[in-house]
């Protein structure tokens, strides 16, 4: 890309998280006149560089769009704005969607990984760990793969979706991200509690489980 | 149900698992000259009632509808029938069913509970754990409720059905079946595993589970 200059009115940051970090940093030296900005699905690999953006006077901010890319109409999906420090270069980034139906998030820089490693991380983590159980079911994964229920159906539908895309784009979202970890121990401390009330027969637990669940659910509406 | 006595074509006992169990029993001192089928989602507590039935002469067999009384078209649903030992009675359960769409399946008494224990049991305490995790949270759990991605999004749909249904049917239906804690353990160490290559920084083997499910979940076709 460093053959193509930087004599544009809007530089997109596009690829992998490790290598969009250095682009940054280099962008940095090279000072393009132009929006600058990146697509990533986490900020803390990027923020050192968005920095420097910033420090050398480039009008730069970051954007992460919540849907991939064989979405077509943006109507009802997120697209999170968040700003570097300057706050003209978040409202031109913005400007550039004002066309479209897509749903404009703010969040800040240092509360998007946190944010990010649930919506993302814990939703991609429950479906690998879904098909895994599946796969490993020795001899009844065959006929389970016939079988149908309409849970069983929609998770499949989820689960076939999550193992068709990037594999290792998947394993950074999870790796690269600071907070990574802390869904993914919810994750194991709540399935070992489901075990735990279902092994000790404590059906008044599990109700609540279910009933804390239903009522976390009706915050969405 | 006992005032109203047995003398029907078609007996259906459509009651909680362990009362389902109890009313066959007594049917089959009654001695119904009806079909007489149940439609629990286990079938191991119901195993001995059948039996009893079955031992006495009366036309019995036991069904399974993978779907709940919300659905309307039977098309793509499954019903499953399990033979009890008596396969004209089972012919006459699945001629009931020969006007609809339904998809016919037929599964040995003894198989039934070990793959459910997967297809529902699985699928809701999966669903379980999601939904535990994120209502527990702490601070970010109320903005994750305003939160959108494609797969979260698909998967709080998934998520949200189950925290509606029965709390109490669902925990009969993981803590009735002898076979119950093996997906559930399963899924704990799908989880364990999942955390600890990406705690690791195990590309390769994070990789690797993915590319297994998507070989698994290919056989669903």
């Amino acid at each position: 890309w460093t053959e193509a200059g930087v004599d544009f009115d809007v530089i997109v940051v596009a690829a992998p998280l490790a290598v969009s970090g250095r682009i940054l940093a280099q962008l940095a030296v090279l000072k393009p006149k132009g929006l600058v900005f990146d697509i990533g699905s986490l900020k803390s690999p990027l923020m050192d560089g968005l920095k420097e953006l910033q420090s050398a006077g480039c009008r730069v901010t970051s954007l992460h769009p919540m849907y991939g890319p064989d979405t077509r109409l943006l109507s009802g999906r997120h697209l999170i704005f968040c700003d570097v420090g300057d706050a003209q270069a978040t409202a031109a980034a913005k400007e550039l969607f004002a066309a479209t139906m897509v749903e404009q998030l703010d969040m800040g820089l240092e509360d998007h990984d946190r944010l990010i490693a649930y919506v993302l991380g814990l939703s991609h983590a429950l479906n690998i760990a879904f098909f895994t159980a599946l796969a490993e079911s020795g001899e009844a994964a065959p006929r389970l793969a016939q079988m149908s229920s309409t849970t069983f159906d929609s998770q499949l539908l989820v689960s076939a979706a999550v193992a068709k895309d990037n594999p290792h784009l998947y394993f950074e979202i999870q790796n690269l991200n600071k907070f990574g970890l802390g869904p993914l121990d919810a994750l194991c401390e709540a399935a070992a509690r489901i075990r735990e009330t279902v092994a000790g027969g404590d059906e008044e637990a599990f109700v609540e489980l279910m009933k804390k669940g239903r009522e976390y659910l009706a915050l969405r509406g």
